[in-house]
């Protein structure tokens, strides 16, 4: 952690000296080189290979946990653009791209899991520009971005001062908890050797995170005596302290500054339509940009529970036994933030200002937690210019051209930046 | 259906006649013979093959659908007993003692299926006699001791007039909807021919089921559009319609006579702890001894969810899409009841009070809701002594010798005297 405390002080004397134009200047230096050109272009002239790369990737299963057959296979077209991949405990696919200097690496990562289970149908689908699928956008654009990336800069010879680590990482999604990102930051071969870290997810040309949502993620299993439907009629039912769980943490009212929510998401339980049900269970997310309105939405909610249990032993006969609530922690993200004014940050905004646009700065759950919450800097930049419904069955990316090949010469330029050239 | 309408008649025609001893003369007959005593004794005796049934029964899984490994094994137990038993098409197993004269035949009956699903231990425990295992009594102890009745019955060579068709029936239980006895009395090669119904279901000294229990079952299934649970915050979520149909369903007051029931037993849905679920489902069962409270009840239910889908859609943002709730029925038994003056019930009366108890009629949903809403006379009778928890996963039986040899003397009485013998 020693070099990374270095990194810290490095940040802090910028603030004293007069190089706020330092960034613009790095960027214009490496747009103007010949060797960025020449990496652009190959951005430009590879774009049926990104479409292509899209699909292949999408139609590869990655269930939460089940992530290997990807990671593979996402191994194999790193080795094929001429790096050495490995992967790691955590099942983390690892491929550095050497620097010319000692020191810290610069990461650069999208995930390769989906939030789909087993057996979802991930064929895509495509209208025009339009692809549709389980997962196209989130993270499988990601992947084929970094993969685009490491063909500009082979195709530009680009030679950075930093080694550049390429990471697929598992657990980025749901019950994932992260746990590709921690095994990178705090086990496994570069713990300490990391000074700046890029997750390519999310889309859109016109924002990026720098603030990680902080969120709590609860098991709730509510369970009881269950019986006969008929025969046991008018005991306690552990399904009634569920849907009150439910509709109670629904009357809560979040700010949408920070923007904080909740989630009841999955739910399962019981055994037989004719049977009282002994036990089911509840998944709950809540996420929050502000540490302290996640704090609060967590102590509402797990006062909510007891009250639903409460109400239910109360309704209803427990002769044959009480309802109890049993709560499972199954996701715990640190919130934190890179620093407004770190060379990450400003490398990214003079890269956009490069193409004509401008950037804004949000708070989302990403890879990014990890490091952002170790004090590394750290930012998740867009892996599309145009799709939505991610998480969803009907999700969809446009890969049209022209926007999506801006959109990665932005990524480029400020990860050359960061990396610093020669 | 010719016969039917005959045996109706000949109910009929019994109304007329002085013969209102006649049931419990029969018994007395029955009950004095050499042959009973001989039959009677074995029950006696066998009493510890009966318990090592019971056991061998209730381990080998039946959930719903998955009836065939016990279904092959009873039939080998039926087998065993000198009976030719066969499975039909439904998954029944069928095995004729043949009698004396020609006609329709009696059929003495317990069902196969438990409630439990596959990869439920059901290993039997054992404390004194009390057995313990999920389908221990329900309906295990029912097949047992329907073999100790065929065991009995060889024993004291007993001849009835009446052939007795033994039969371990498929989906009883839940989703099964009485699809066993449904084939029997609608299809294949005893359709038409036969003229009484015994099911051996239920515990205790002093009931027995003359009266069918309607019941209407459905899943409903909520879908919205579903999406990322901090990104798409603020939308509909379908868990919140499902929340407020089991809360609202909860709050009906039904009626304790006529006996009407309700159960929200088994729920499922969502792909991930982050994602906002596309799709969640909930199985809901309602019961009633009769058919106006039954539909009383529906028509409450029927109204909940669409009252709880519309207060979703005002509650929450409609724009990536609404909530909209699909009712499937899952399950749809008949309510019927057999005449308090039948045969089937006044022998049933009169086995009772021979062993000095009185025994009460009460209604439930079991095989016999098939035969009598056919009009078919038909019974369930009590399969242990003692016993409860059925459903559950601590459900449990007591075994102990007297209660159950006077229970199963009590069955085979009523058996004969419908039957009749020579």
């Amino acid at each position: 952690m020693k070099r990374l405390s270095s990194l810290a002080v490095s940040v802090a004397l910028c603030f004293a000296m007069p190089a706020v134009a330092a960034p613009a200047d790095s960027v214009s230096r490496i747009v103007a080189s010949q060797s960025y050109k020449t990496a652009a272009a190959a951005l430009d002239s590879g774009h049926d290979q990104w479409v292509k790369d899209i699909i292949a990737i999408t139609q590869i299963p990655a269930p939460p946990f089940k992530e290997s057959v990807r990671a593979k296979a996402f191994a194999e077209m790193l080795r094929e653009r001429g790096l050495d991949p490995s992967i790691d405990e955590a099942g983390n696919v690892l491929a550095l791209r050497k620097g010319t200097q000692p020191g810290p690496v610069v990461v650069v990562s999208a995930h390769l899991d989906t939030v789909f289970p087993e057996g979802t149908d991930v064929t895509v689908k495509r209208e025009g520009t339009k692809l549709m699928a389980p997962g196209v956008g989130d993270d499988s654009a990601g992947l084929a971005t970094l993969l685009a990336l490491v063909d500009s800069m082979n195709a530009g010879k680009v030679q950075t001062k930093s080694g550049i680590l390429f990471v697929g990482t598992v657990g980025e999604e749901g019950r994932g908890d992260l746990r590709g990102v921690r095994q990178l930051f705090t086990k496994g071969e570069y713990k300490g050797k990391i000074g700046a870290f890029f997750s390519l997810d999310g889309g859109g040309l016109d924002g990026m995170t720098s603030g990680a949502t902080g969120s709590k993620r609860y098991r709730v299993t509510f369970k009881g005596p269950g019986g006969h439907s008929y025969g046991a009629f008018g005991i306690v039912n552990p399904m009634v302290a569920l849907g009150h769980t439910v509709t109670d943490l629904y009357k809560i009212r979040v700010p949408a500054d920070p923007k904080t929510t909740y989630s009841a998401s999955v739910v399962g339980g019981g055994t037989s339509v004719n049977a009282i049900p002994a036990e089911v269970w509840l998944d709950v997310d809540m996420r929050s940009a502000s540490a302290d309105e996640l704090a609060k939405l967590e102590k509402q909610f797990l006062a909510i529970v007891p009250n639903a249990v409460a109400a239910e032993n109360a309704a209803r006969s427990t002769t044959a036994g009480k309802i109890s609530a049993g709560l499972e922690p199954i996701g715990d993200r640190p919130a934190g933030h890179t620093d407004p004014n770190a060379d990450i940050i400003r490398f990214a905004e003079a890269a956009y200002r490069s193409e004509g646009l401008t950037v804004k700065q949000g708070t989302s759950s990403t890879d990014s937690n990890i490091p952002m919450s170790l004090g590394i800097p750290a930012i998740t930049m867009s892996r599309i210019a145009d799709g939505d419904r991610a998480h969803a069955p009907d999700e969809w990316i446009d890969v049209s051209k022209t926007p999506n090949v801006k959109l990665q010469r932005i990524l480029l330029t400020t990860i050359l930046a960061t990396a610093g050239v020669r």
